[in-house]
């Protein structure tokens, strides 16, 4: 009913008017724009429940901080996504997807893609004047919400503390080169995918995309250092909204079917379908697992208390940990990992606090250690390969695979996400320190102490506070009454006002 | 871009590695794929909405409670999804769904099933060492986002005042049994399914979902006693937050076209796509319809005051009395299924403040007392028989039908929907009272009135507020100059502190 | 597994109990059922994408009012979607979509729709006692979500100071009447689409939707006359929570792709798949960059301080700019556009500052604005007719065409979309004044000086204030301690109050 279909109903009519239909260069036969269209609806509506992502960061990493601090965390997300978006536009898409492919179906020079820089060449000329599209733009988008993901990450294992200066730097650089050479290694069919004869699994990117913030995350905590009287008066740095975090943290649970299931990366047969439910189940029992076992640990730890900011968190740990094997492992596995997730995160998120660094949001427990043993769960508890329709990935079978682990295809399949866990451990946590180390030593990173105490709010932004919930009339903050300041709009709906 | 798509790619390439597709024990023609697909798309993407609902509820229900008790019912919140997950994993599906079922595909036993506990079963062995995928695990998904909606209802009628420990043991009854074995007798195709000749109606759950939360709800707040004070001071009751109540209205509101359309249960024939929008055009309408009757009410009732609380609830109403009959009226009899659904809503809703029965959020008056004229409802005004692609039910048309309400097929489908509302109001009654009672009267069950005075956040909970808004400084919370405790970290940014 | 299943399943068992599946008037072959479900599913779930935004529009407008109006901004946003519900189903669609259309398939009367009115005719009646199926309520539903937007957004422009009665009367006739007239002429074949042999360019409605929203919300703003005291104490009206506006605004991000991507309309040929594709890129390149410009005009203009407020209304600045163009521009051109979309909301925010028109969040520099100027780069940015599958609109093409602009069609598109603006700016404004002028004169709109003073929500709201975050016991709001006056209640969990 719009301009397009009006058009078509017009050329129904008028066929001379010109050949917006009839010129296309490609003939779909009906079944083949079926699967093209399953394909799109899929990726828009997942990528789009991706970046709906954004929100639940948002809202769980200002939840976390003290109000004085609650504008400066927002201002990061919003950077994280839009400087995120112009980082992935220019470079970021080329460098992870663009290719060339050589002959093997592998990225040619193994190490990054280089071209389609900017979005281009996403239509391909199709001779006499005419172009045709290619799947390049509904991937670039499906990918863009990943990616605006990976970069969020880091904002919480730097808040409170980090110049927004430093930070558009960083987000910039993990956009544009540092997170699209991951991809270009692994989903892009660059070196690490091409290393041996199973693969690698990480299917929605407990690694490629988890771990990389994670551990830029962890890197940029403790090049930041703590904030300022962290471990003086823990007490002043409870969080400030629990509604808040734990509202996040629901979006962030649905937005992750989109992400785990949106993985299947299209609907165009029918083992993606089945794969896409079975993804959905064990993302679901992963999450409520992860969340019982903090919460539960957490019971102990404060002997009875209950810390929803742990069942959030645990939540959290829960799908973080079944991202990379919520594709090829079987209900009872996700039980079993979530569990083991669970327990992860505390270590981890104990562990640093014992060491007294400065992680705000737990961003390294949740992301960097769940998102490392994701990838080591995808290969230990994998399906095995009796089970058709990609159940199982049968790069080893440590499971259900009757000849025991690390006996499928002689390992290789652990050995590579090993390597993967590894490597993504080195470049994240390179580039992070050569972004944050500079910026620290010539005193550009950090705010100072003084600033810290009177909140990133009142000293850098406008308005000074995020929060203005008392209820004023304007004498009692004015020191003159409505009726002096405003006479002339004194109007219909009461007598005006006396000359008192 | 994948793992998988890296390996299919391979495969075109070195079909040898291994047979992952080729080795598919069932060949799917092209359409057939695609409508599996179709159905796959759409009962994943509606479940995560369904599941999103989840937010809804915590945000209503927590905007409803005093400031003091926000940390304690997001916490009954996040376990009514998390251990109705396990609950629904462990036996939840196995008892609504599992089977077996009899020749004439009904249920075998009428009352339960008894196979796929754990989610087992869900791949059928198809011989010579392989395996194919079912539908299971895709209406496992769906189905849990339902089961957990029902157990939530219910955490509002006893907010403020109910233990933990006691609710966590009756939220996993009610997913891991109370609400499976309704299931299991309607929608399960159990013995109210083949009462008689032309079945039920329910198409999304008014009764199956909603009222036994709400009967539970109901059955909860009388056993628990109402909150202290309750109606000593009823202004000290007013909810803590508009913008959270209107905020999960919404939320509700959106998961609510999941909710009901996605009970089409598949999108693999072409009746079920105009069913699915028979059912958002309706939606729509009840949802607005409630809203506004409600409100209205509440302006005369307060004489002149606007409720938006009331508002909210209203739109509520309408959606919970659409949800049974929204598959099968037509548009102006969701006009007026609402306007009663708004006037029952509120007459159950001041009878039990009349009555002192204390629902902090009317889960009664919503979910329960709409539960049930929405069952009664999709009898009443049935579209009839005449309108194909099941626009109509046929059991009896009181609207449309020229033979007059209870001439189709001998007013045996009224009779089946009256039966539905008593059984569940027993079953669920039962049940919630089974459990709660002996709590009750061993002490377990209410939490002490200082308790609820101080406020559960405080005697329960880790941090002690949900809310720390204000702003403070150092000096003003620990009596001590930042600089004096925090020497060492003061840095880049602003000159360090001088030593006075 | 419910109620429809269940009938199928009996029919295949038993096929004479009815007809209900077998009656059907029309045998869709399988691709054609599979297409009409595409389409179903496309437009069911985009739709209800909108009407989330709907959560979106209350989150920013109520956090950027003062909190002693937070309830009453809520309320007007329920009514604009409940009340506009109401008009949608009673002439809206009727008025927009109703037809009759003539012989060459446009409206036949050109002005407006006759036909459809109250939802009726969506069945078709197939002779035999048969009906059948049309999509009319998909449409319905999708376009309702529209309306009810381009309603909403003329809330936050007369915010904080207009009688609610006045605001329900001009929100009734905005949906009923106003909106839909302009979407006959329009999207619903009406005169400005029969004007020429090229039609018009508004893709998802810059101008249709968001100028028609924009223009009424200036023109509200004027006849409303400035909030008391806003341009004598300015300091006095900063948002009072940005939390609330930045969730608004992840909200409305999310929305957006169900507004843009959904109006491809369908999914049911390839050129729809992969224009939706091209629509989520330029949304999201759009979104990001207008978002960074408005924050860095902002950082100027506030000599370094940063304004996350302002990079939320950029944000959406961007992406009202990219609405009409989403579907007929390359990326490069969408980011081209965003900036220009930033720097002309920034340009009529400070205008009508300096003005003194009181639009408290920029309603008209967001939607108005910025609408029109998509409604103008839609034309001069068209990426020209040599892009099959409707990538670009051969109106013109400015940016891509060899012949230079206006050249294309002899410069009738540009020429039909500047009819476009100024059309919808007549008469948008007109009956917004036509409502609002008698109403402002008769001493009925505006809300009185002192009741502003004291918060609409103190004065005509119950309960009287949006949010109680403070902590309160008993005995410091009532005087007397909880054990004096509920001593019955007190039980187990804790021993009952001594007698002190």
């Amino acid at each position: 009913m719009q301009e397009r279909q009006l058009q078509e109903r017009r050329l129904a009519l008028e066929p001379s008017i010109h050949g917006m239909i009839s010129n296309s260069t490609r003939a779909y036969t009906d079944i083949e724009a079926v699967k093209s269209n399953l394909d799109h609806i899929w990726l828009i509506i997942c990528g789009a429940m991706v970046m709906f992502m954004q929100a639940g960061f948002a809202l769980v990493e200002s939840g976390c901080c003290r109000a004085k601090n609650v504008q400066n965390i927002l201002l990061k997300n919003l950077t994280d996504v839009c400087i995120g978006t112009i980082g992935w536009w220019i470079s970021g898409w080329a460098i992870a997807y663009g290719g060339p492919m050589n002959a093997d179906g592998f990225l040619d020079n193994g190490f990054m893609g280089t071209e389609q820089w900017f979005g281009m060449g996403f239509v391909n000329y199709a001779g006499d004047g005419k172009f045709e599209p290619t799947t390049g733009m509904l991937n670039w988008f499906f990918q863009w919400a990943f990616c605006s993901a990976a970069s969020t990450i880091v904002s919480g294992g730097v808040a409170e503390r980090v110049n927004f200066g430093g930070y558009c730097l960083y987000s910039f650089a993990m956009t544009a080169f540092v997170y699209p050479v991951i991809v270009a290694w692994t989903w892009g069919y660059g070196w690490l995918a091409s290393l041996n004869s199973v693969g690698f699994m990480d299917f929605a990117g407990s690694g490629v995309v988890h771990m990389t913030g994670g551990v830029g995350a962890l890197m940029g905590a403790i090049i930041a250092g703590p904030r300022a009287g962290r471990f003086q008066y823990p007490d002043e740095f409870a969080p400030h909204s629990l509604p808040l975090i734990t509202m996040g943290t629901f979006i962030l649970w649905f937005g992750w079917y989109g992400f785990n299931c949106g993985s299947a990366l299209g609907m165009n047969d029918a083992a993606q379908g089945f794969m896409a439910a079975q993804v959905a189940m064990n993302t679901t029992i992963a999450a409520a697992t992860g969340g019982i076992v903090v919460f539960l640990l957490r019971l102990g730890m404060t002997r009875g208390k209950y810390d929803i900011g742990g069942f959030c968190n645990g939540i959290l740990a829960g799908l973080v940990s079944i991202t990379a094997p919520c594709g090829n492992v079987e209900c009872g596995s996700a039980f079993g990992i979530a569990i083991m997730g669970g327990l992860i995160y505390q270590g981890a998120s104990s562990l640093l606090k014992l060491m007294k660094v400065d992680d705000p949001i737990d961003a390294f427990a949740v992301h960097g250690a769940c998102g490392a043993w994701g990838v080591l769960a995808a290969a230990l508890f994998d399906w095995g390969e009796g089970f058709d329709f990609h159940h199982g990935w049968s790069g080893f079978g440590c499971v259900s695979d009757d000849s025991g682990c690390l006996a499928g295809a002689n390992g290789e399949g652990l050995a590579a996400n090993l390597l993967e866990i590894v490597m993504i451990t080195i470049w994240s946590g390179f580039w992070t320190a050569l972004i944050f180390l500079p910026l620290r030593f010539s005193g550009f990173l950090r705010v100072s102490d003084a600033d810290q105490d009177a909140g990133l709010d009142a000293v850098k932004h406008s308005p000074s506070k995020a929060y203005s919930i008392e209820i004023n009339t304007f004498a009692s903050t004015t020191g003159v009454a409505l009726d002096k300041v405003h006479p002339m709009t004194a109007n219909e709906g009461s007598p005006a006002p006396p000359d008192a």
